[in-house]
């Protein structure tokens, strides 16, 4: 059923497939360029809440509702749900979903989470450990600028190579069938530290902990880059993106024909103020769980890798001087 | 391999086990009547570190190395770590493992993480998705104060309900093997929520969580208390195992006979001034590693459930007038 490939990729015969997904997202995100894509949006970022934490925890739950009602699934059918958010405590997750009474096991991967949450997902999915399991995670700009940087009331004023946090979520439900898109590998990521400090620079943090995956996989499978229709990195950003073709590159792999980055497709910097694109988990939830997954399933696009890849730092541990450790886990999706 | 019982109970035919673990622990949790059963002890809390955060991750870096020097196996051998504590954004983990390399998938369930962390892993185990694979937690009565109450310099006082932050961490190695203590059965927790507000009376909040899991445990495999030695929660402390026994018995199910809180076994009140009893991932994660995993290895327990509680608030939520939501997820042990 489940074998180890390599050094650490785990390959699947089971037919793991992702049934069906979801993707909410913001104002700004349903004004950028996949917008329509998005399953549903919201004009007021606010979602009717009385604070931001409690718009984004509104987030998940519309994301996993709209997931249950489109599969004409009950809560009480899904085995698991493996969740995860970027708040202190991933409170948008336990808040968002403590209603719905799901045994829950919570991630923490930071924008990396959705390919984390899939992945383990998957695990229990082919082992038999589960039957159905969704997979959810979200972010939301106003909640994590107050998280991670300054209230949005202060009007602080952002670095070039700043990235927007997407206000959105994605929600995934994993289960065993034999057709639609499969999950045939996943990659576990290492934590990757090369001492980068700026908060404001999350892609170049973030980007050796993606090439560190991406090389794992290609080795562990004795596949290439033009193998795949596309290889999906969450929000690299610009930066990030320019700085893993370069590290993939300098490796003698080249990934520029095949590589999009969710941060650089979610908002059109020649008319959003978004400095370098999109970040936090929600911004590949949304883009995989809509715009991804609906290409997968016109099959326009047919073998594609997803590479979510997450900050592993808080605002303690950049105000004691460390670093910002990264961390990226892989997800290998085919047309069956 | 793997299946699924009752409503939500899997069960491992493999053998899968807990090959060896290390609990460390720090200067108080040393002088508590658990002191000489810890791997480690530091008479410095601080573990010569310039902050608590850092203190605390050396905890865990300090329990993951001794563990994988008892076993003699080198970090380049795990093909998984399972790791979290209750720090903002799981700092403690990130930083104690970043230098290791072993692929990682953070978890966050508050002060339940050590019972998920070994109930992930043992699904991996199980199914053939990792070979060897570690499950570790930690928490710092300084750091957790910080987080979540007050910084300690500010001397404040607290209620008889409150619980004592353990400094300590649990690591243990999950394998598939013919002897020693397997793990047979998990059980994934719910979130429960019965509208408990004070973030002092932690153990309020997460007892009914316990009593959910717990029944739903019996229910599921058809077993009583009585067919076990030891039902051990997390960390309830004095408050919460006095209501988890009154929850219990008012379902017709009594568990005094066999119930004990490692929040309750891990400090001295008529010596220690510890209110109501030990908290923290690091409370049944060190004490559940180090004590418990010496009485099955000698047969003195051969049967029991481990309940691991976690409250998920945050100090954000709490301050938005937020109840606790609180989840508990169980693991059962054997001796084969």
């Amino acid at each position: 059923m489940i074998k180890r490939i390599g050094e650490g990729t785990i390959e699947f015969d089971e037919d793991v497939i992702i049934e069906s997904s979801v993707g909410v997202a913001g104002k700004d995100e349903k004004q950028g360029p996949l917008g329509e894509y998005f399953d549903i949006t919201f004009d007021d970022d606010r979602l009717g809440q009385e604070t931001w934490e409690k718009s984004e925890s509104a987030l998940q739950t519309t994301a996993v509702q709209a997931l249950l009602k489109k599969t004409g699934i009950s809560a009480k059918n899904i085995d698991i749900i493996f969740a995860g958010d970027l708040l202190n405590q991933c409170i948008s997750s336990t808040f968002g979903l403590r209603d719905l009474k799901i045994p829950m096991y919570g991630q923490y991967g930071a924008c990396s989470t959705m390919a984390q949450t899939i992945s383990v997902a998957s695990v229990f999915i082919a082992s038999g450990a589960a039957d159905r399991a969704i997979a959810v995670t979200s972010s939301h700009f106003c909640s994590a600028e107050r998280q991670f940087r300054l209230p949005i009331e202060y009007g602080g004023q952002k670095t070039p190579t700043s990235q927007r946090t997407v206000t959105g979520s994605g929600a995934a439900l994993i289960t065993r069938g034999c057709s639609g898109t499969k999950i045939k590998h996943i990659t576990a990521g290492r934590i990757n530290d090369l001492n980068i400090k700026d908060a404001n620079n999350m892609g170049a943090a973030m980007a050796p902990a993606a090439a560190d995956t991406i090389k794992r996989f290609f080795t562990d499978t004795n596949t290439r880059p033009s193998d795949y229709d596309l290889i999906l990195t969450g929000d690299l950003g610009k930066v990030g993106s320019k700085l893993l073709k370069e590290l993939m590159e300098g490796e003698g792999c080249d990934i520029s024909g095949q590589h999009n980055d969710c941060g650089c497709m979610i908002f059109d910097p020649s008319v959003q103020d978004v400095h370098a694109g999109g970040s936090g988990c929600g911004c590949c939830g949304s883009v995989f769980c809509s715009y991804i997954m609906q290409k997968l399933s016109k099959h326009e696009l047919n073998n594609i890798l997803f590479i979510a890849t997450g900050a592993l730092m808080s605002p303690t541990s950049s105000q004691q001087g460390e670093s910002i450790p990264s961390i990226a886990h892989l997800v290998h999706l085919v047309n069956g």
